[in-house]
């Protein structure tokens, strides 16, 4: 695999949010967050579930890309469904990504968050839709 | 209901991202989303799938509010199912959500995100704990 | 479209349950369910969740084949997540479900079970593979 | 724990549909499916996915169910989202699933379902309200 973490991680999203991708090897994909301030809602220290969504949606989605060279595939989220297990509180984020089963057209993957504590705040199965150029 | 939405709006993740809720009555929320650049991706007018979900989540949310005075209660969310119909390309977006049956301990919710033609570019399902204070 | 919802129902599936398809257009589909004793659980007039579930997925799945001649597509279920709102202890239910859209390859569609009284017991979201044969 | 497997698969739904609770720790079930030949559709030996969706149910709920002794305690499903990888062709099926995250009143429990080759046919993710008595 050819992906550089360093230019995915140069994302404008990544940046607003905090999210930065730190492992990539084949069908697993591992991200962490430190979220900025202004997404986090309603404490100052807690990111928004919306922010650990795209940490989860992000992750996932780089997993099902390691399946392909950069620049020979592309992926499309069909649905994701999050659990909060507890608030999310205790930065650094980390999630831990796998695709679970790869197909030809569609692949599941599974994630979850851990907290600083390493404990979980929230897990996710998600499904994507993959295409090859 | 004494909700002021111009308050609501004042959100720091509203604005990072682009939201404003626009109509709250009981059990039901209304919010637009015009996406900020910067967490717009892979296309600098096409919203993040996160961004997305985030509109959901808070309109959601907010719709769960509306059965409380303002400080009279809380919400989080258990979890959410959300699935992505089409490419979102055309904003502005249109988040309408509703309670579908509100309990003393949780309530479900379902949504929608249309785009600016009217079709449907996401649906979800929600689970929310309340918390009367 | 030549749909025989007689033909449909002869399921040994549907008969070990107690699940009737009972409309059928472009799109929509409609069924009952008047539940077996065997597989209530755990009183004998509640139909356990997986058969509630079962109801929803065959209506659902009814649905997306409504778009095909019998014979020329099939359906699986990619994934489904069903919300239970209330306890279901008023039979005969009804199953109402929709293709919020439906592309070449994957059908999105939505569902709700009421029961006797047109209380909303279940809501799902289900995405659906579709084949041409 | 005293809680007995045989007096829990003496449930009459599971006898219809061909499920046996085999293992029961806390925080964790174990259950099989060798599926009864009126529930297998489209194919006799392929159990409906509705009837897998039953053994990840009851055996996440039987998980849940650990946390209490017998008539202490009990659960209901909230939600449950399920994703289907592969056609479900060789029984027995084995069905393992782990309370992740244990609360007062909301549990998060995840599943999976591997065929006679070990194979996940099935994924899936349940939160679960529990009532101690």
């Amino acid at each position: 695999m050819a992906w550089s973490l360093e230019k995915l991680n140069r994302s404008s999203l990544y940046n607003a949010l905090g999210i930065k991708l730190t492992h990539l090897d084949l069908d697993r994909c591992i991200a962490s967050l430190t979220p900025e301030p202004a997404v986090c809602w309603p404490d100052h220290q807690q990111p928004h579930g919306g922010v650990l969504f795209t940490l989860m949606d992000t992750t996932m989605a780089t997993a099902v890309l390691s399946g392909f060279e950069p620049g020979e595939g592309n992926c499309a989220t069909i649905d994701l469904s999050i659990q909060y297990l507890a608030p999310a509180r205790e930065a650094p984020f980390v999630c831990d990504t796998r695709v679970e089963r790869r197909g030809n057209k569609i692949c599941f993957v599974r994630g979850e968050i851990l907290d600083a504590q390493n404990d979980a705040v929230a897990m996710a199965q998600g499904t994507f839709r993959v295409m090859r150029k």
